[in-house]
């Protein structure tokens, strides 16, 4: 089975169970999470061959988040340790009209602080197919920066399949690069671009509106500025408030404008790594179905991540399918 | 008072809190339920005398369980202890979209090797006013079908109102038995249908549709071929997903159709053993209440055990009352 | 800093997680609340300085009960000791169309058992523009009574803002006095009223109906009535069920009635100290708003109050506005 | 199988979890216990036939309780239900060289309103063989003593062996009474004592030392001025910490003086109730052992006891016996 | 680097926390062991290759002990998934004088159920060193017993090192066959026996005692009657309670009689898996270390392990080796 | 009452509950401690006046962060907040001869950021008696080293006394300066040394050795090199495992040496801030008895923190001087 190659953070989410908040916990729930680890997670319960890559501490929490990645199925033998802690984040979930509030400790971290030349790309990349990466990875760091882009390089000199997720967090950046030029730099080593108008208009320094018209004539303008890109898949969310939310598909697949129904969600037990789920079906599509198929895929996908605690995605791809058949009326499985 | 009988297994339910996959648990909540108990639970709290009559498993679980049955407030002079492990079922609570899942570890456990010398049918049933029974019990294995049809036919000899849920399940019926026609013979030995079409189909092998019409029809053509049944008690549930149901009950009296208003619950804790408190509900009515009344209130006991945690029905007949008085505003009872 | 000052009773409330009932746990989540307990943390997290009196019991609950008030930002300067059991509340959460359940254990505790000559209110009220009350306080025993009154009087003295919430507790005033005569003379002692027809009606004793226009003829005579009193605010509630709520606030300024739009919460985490998170709003608003955003600010409060468990609201001044604001779409704060 | 009769207050017990003070808590796991339920639950789990007479609140706090009961194998046909609160009690649990500590509510709760004329002691004890009670009882309230007193007189006419645990705590009797005097009078109405010099030394204003000697001397004082007492069974305790305790067992058998080794105990989970796991060794040996063989039961059942989270003993015969045959060196049982 | 093969079931185990008996428990904590299991897991801490073959449940609960055997380091293409239930025991953790005690659900689970047919020794053994097996394999199932018999015979024929820990339960063994002379057959396809007199006993049907010359005339019997056997390593242990347990290893290397000091853990956290983490300290010795060093490193790991919860000892080679240095007064590591 | 002013970092701690290993673990218990947080509860604790000054975080956790300050009776006005991430450390707690491991993440924390300027030294120590300072600060950062020294010379300057507990951490001192160096200058700013041998060499570059003599040489040369230090306290501790510790006590107090009996607690339920509690003890002894009965407080206070879960000791006044009085054979408080 040919592989897929993710690049990112192993970060730890540390969050108070039951909806409390911070003041009023005395314990933290955790999981290992991170964007691109979520994406991995995601494609391992696919059935999926999935390698990351990425830094850890060399201690008992790195040695955890190790243990971690196995558990979720997902390879680990590019994964170094470095001696510097494993990058976290505090998480208050929200509930109706309460956002969950979000707090990072990463920029001097394990991650932060990967050594480019420990990770073996050339080898790493040897039988693989996709290589995903994210808008987070560059604004961590400079070594994070330069790490991936020497993957990127080494993805596109094999010819593999880049899938760019380039979301922007003005958050990150500290380290004196200019957020767009990067990804727009990192989004020119890749093929299939996966993100909305918002992306795109941060990459091309341009103001489309958020729209169906805005989208496809974003995309057609990201196609056309920065050639690389073949596709763009998005997916667009209203929320009602933090428990309830709707979600539909659309894409622009080079010559086309495509969508799916809105699916909704009215009792979401986590939000977090929703959108990692949507790019996971994505990658999962692009190898296994048509355009429409994948969209479709890649949706059902991100709504049912909304009901699975914790950042990782466990959906099977026999959920995936269910729901896309039209089973959502939570009839038990005997 | 007179006593209520009920006959079936002890089931030891595991679930992760929380909403949590199996994969994402370090510990699991439990509880004993089982159809049969569930509706035995559910009559002891409406106030109504009641005994079961198992087979558990002589060890510490077998003691936890039988503690547990006299906490519920049902009697157990009948529980035999023989040398196998307690039945037990794993569960995955879904949410929204995704669908609860259940695994069971129960076809050789302590209740599917009852010894049906070791019941005293005639003892048991001295003093009893009715005799309930599910199609779970006969699909388990030869021993459980043989004490059970024992037991009816004490009962139909000495005029005891028998009350049968003949739902089929198919990852039962290993034995060599086919189920339908176990079904047919063990109704035959009762009076009062607590199910709808599917159940009717799988015992007449018939095709009657699901619709009013079909369980109209479905349920003349059961007291025509099945004289000893008297009338038939049916809920009809809508999911809109795991955590948002509707549910209506219907029933033909034997002469006529009734139905109840649908009610709604949009913030499902727990959806097993509902069917379970609509059975208990008919079985509180029939000794209580005209048909139509007995519908409504078997409905809103059905109702309400969704916002129950666990396999048992805890709602109390006030409550019960008060749903049927329309006090579903959720106004704190001080 | 002015300083608002509350006066009532530290309450501990003991109930069970996850929606069980009482039979079905081994453990009790516990939080100090008390409704001008809950009106003082409100105030706190909006950044007022606030000082509760109160009394608690010379044990180790005592300790933790204090302990929990300056964790909330509290002032306890004048919290006495006595000793008697701290007052306390168990509490079974419903759910969908179960209400919650409450049952009492207060009538013999530390605060109904406050010695009045302990508290000086003269130095106590000192630097304070707002003193808040209840109708819970006076309701408890003749000591809590005399104790407030003492501090109402001496408030007036003062010319400060007395602000009251005299709703009244048919469970409570087992001491001999009548609750609408004691609830009038104190209201006379008070300048905002906090509440609506029913607080009214049980006052003056009459009959005004639950209506707009109900409201504002009640209003009026209370105004008539207790020349003391210069505005009435008031929420109004609609239960789809137990976990989904409606509520908008309607006010009479002494010169015009005036509302808000609905708020709907259709995933409740916690309902109690709802209302308290609403005079917090109101207080709040008094010294900083218009009546119109005064109640725009109390019912945004209120409503956010439903996702937080507990009695004490930990709502931010953010975090109110932010909902004034239209965002409710649950959008993460990272 | 005749009967043992229990009469007391089921107490709640409320204790942090994992040896934290209150402070340090936002959750309680609770028991019901109480000296006398002890007795019988461990009575119940020895397989003897137990009754509790009591009276409970009436809430769900009350409902529970009995629930609890009906576990522990105890019948509760006599529990009354009244307007109170359930009487509960707040532990800190200690470790090393700190104590725990305990905070009662007891003294306005269910047990301490009972109503004397709603037992109906006659037909309690109509077959029983055994009635236990404990200084804790008459030292809650007036109405508590008259109900025992009545019991004791029905019992001792019955020829009833009544077995009394007389132990003077001095933050009870707050009603009137002085309990030495009370303890004395309850005595004359007993047969067994069940204590030792201290105890002896309250009831009967003497000031007999704590030594072998003096329990010999203060025994005979006891049967010479209280000649209903028959016999005398003590339990000695050494602390080394409050992990780590020694106790022996003592008699004075009307004729001689006889005791045990001394067992040891050095990881203790939990120190309440075990008086009353010794009290219940007492009663059980009295009905099947002699003098000798009974001390060394109750020791070994006290010592047990120590193991278990808790206030009820949950100690088999077996493990008992096991005990009593040396086998205590944690051998897994398959 | 060569690997070590184990061949055994995935047992669930269930027990309440905090030495909670079955009855007062709500919830369980669970792990995957099971006796081989724990050897690999505690091969994979010390950093050797391990990889497992076994049979799992093809359901939700066999895909998290296959993600919990990935989680451990523990290599899993070999393990199959059968159509029933994953095999589990419940365990209540004793203290002080109360010994642990187990039930068993696994006569009729997965790995009982194994097909001998689906495991290819050939391609498992391939690079292979040792090859692990106790006495539980052979005794739970027919199937069992023949999938390792054909696993042993391919791996003396490769050379591999086979090390057998052939401990006799008498629970097991109720397919027909007679477990000493099952035992006695596949010792004699093994090479080093971890195990002492009892064991030995059992398969020779001699009476050795219980000694230090038992133990050698025994180790002499054993080798010169199986003389595939070259060396026989033991552990000692002697409880003072279950809480406080005393060890020291010993071993006849052929020539010689070795021993270790005797080593104590007054406070044990665990104790199921200890003899396992024996075992693999003497795997992890005979690759690396002489036979005195072996059998001290063993019995460190050995005791390493009681302060380890659950089934798995998850003790590092340095930890190991720090106790052997005398490191044992608990001084923090920073 | 005259106040104790501490500076230092507040430190959040995570650490898997029941003595788990992080890999165990999905969710930790947490706490806020840090060496002179834990001084200051401890005193707060004894009932004097104590203000910290630190630098926490601005989000979510350093508001929690600093209510539990507030909490725990620490006064909090000179709390800042900087824009970094809360400083925090993993701890996995050991047992027996598994000694517990602590992994840090704080370096690029809140306090490593604080900003020296807005800390105003002159106004914090207005009313203050002791100022009290450990090692761990200027080994943090440059800035916090520079904060201490400011307020060190405004202690001296205006008559503080200032009590030093120097201990060296090597995984400290990361940012260009040398330890020893830093430390002997900072003591040369203070009156009180609580430390011994080890802290002594390291400041004075020495080799004193670990005996009776040794420190008390060490003590002299210390007072010698550096006049300002009047007297010396020390505690030695002899670990029999994790889970046993033994400790006494010793002091130089300018004229002579005096030592404390050894106490003794085999069952240690957490080792973390027990020099805090040792050092709280020899401030409150500074202001309330002598040296001897000082030096016995501290080590009471010190032994009893092993039975507090979490890093601040919450033993009060009266738990130490029972400990002092020969109380610690765990008799329960009622």
């Amino acid at each position: 089975m040919s592989k897929v190659v993710t690049f990112g953070e192993v970060l730890m989410r540390l969050s108070p169970s039951n909806h409390r908040k911070m003041r009023q916990s005395h314990q933290l729930e955790f999981f290992f999470g991170g964007t691109e680890l979520n994406v991995a997670a995601s494609l391992a319960n696919f059935g999926m061959r999935v390698e990351q890559v990425s830094a850890v501490s060399k201690d008992f929490v790195g040695e955890a988040a190790i243990a971690s990645m196995r558990h979720l199925g997902i390879e680990v033998p590019a994964v170094t340790r470095v001696d510097h802690p494993l990058g976290l984040y505090f998480l208050e979930i929200g509930a109706g009209m309460r956002p969950s509030q979000i707090s990072y400790n990463r920029l001097h971290g394990a991650f932060a602080n990967i050594i480019p030349d420990t990770i073996n790309w050339e080898e790493i990349l040897e039988d693989c197919s996709y290589f995903h990466w994210t808008g987070i990875t560059p604004g961590i760091s400079e070594a994070a920066y330069k790490t991936l882009k020497n993957g990127l390089e080494v993805a596109q000199k094999k010819g593999i399949t880049v899938t760019a997720d380039p979301s922007y967090r003005n958050n990150l950046w500290k380290y004196g690069k200019e957020g767009g030029e990067v990804l727009a730099e990192l989004t020119g080593l890749s093929n299939i671009f996966i993100g909305g108008v918002n992306e795109i208009n941060e990459i091309l320094k341009t103001d489309f509106e958020l729209s169906r018209e805005g989208f496809i004539e974003a995309s057609k303008e990201l196609i056309f500025t920065i050639p690389s890109i073949e596709k763009v898949f998005d997916k667009v969310r209203t929320g009602v408030s933090a428990s309830w939310q709707k979600i539909y598909g659309q894409a622009w697949t080079g010559t086309e404008y495509i969508n799916t129904v809105e699916l909704e969600i009215s009792s979401v037990i986590d939000r977090i790594g929703t959108g990692d789920a949507f790019a996971a079906g994505i990658i999962y599509g692009l190898e296994n179905y048509d355009d429409q198929y994948t969209l479709e895929f890649a949706t059902a996908s991100c709504v049912l991540k909304h009901t699975i605690l914790g950042d990782n995605s466990l959906v099977s791809l026999e959920e995936v399918l269910d729901v896309m058949n039209g089973n959502t009326g939570g009839r038990i499985k005997r």
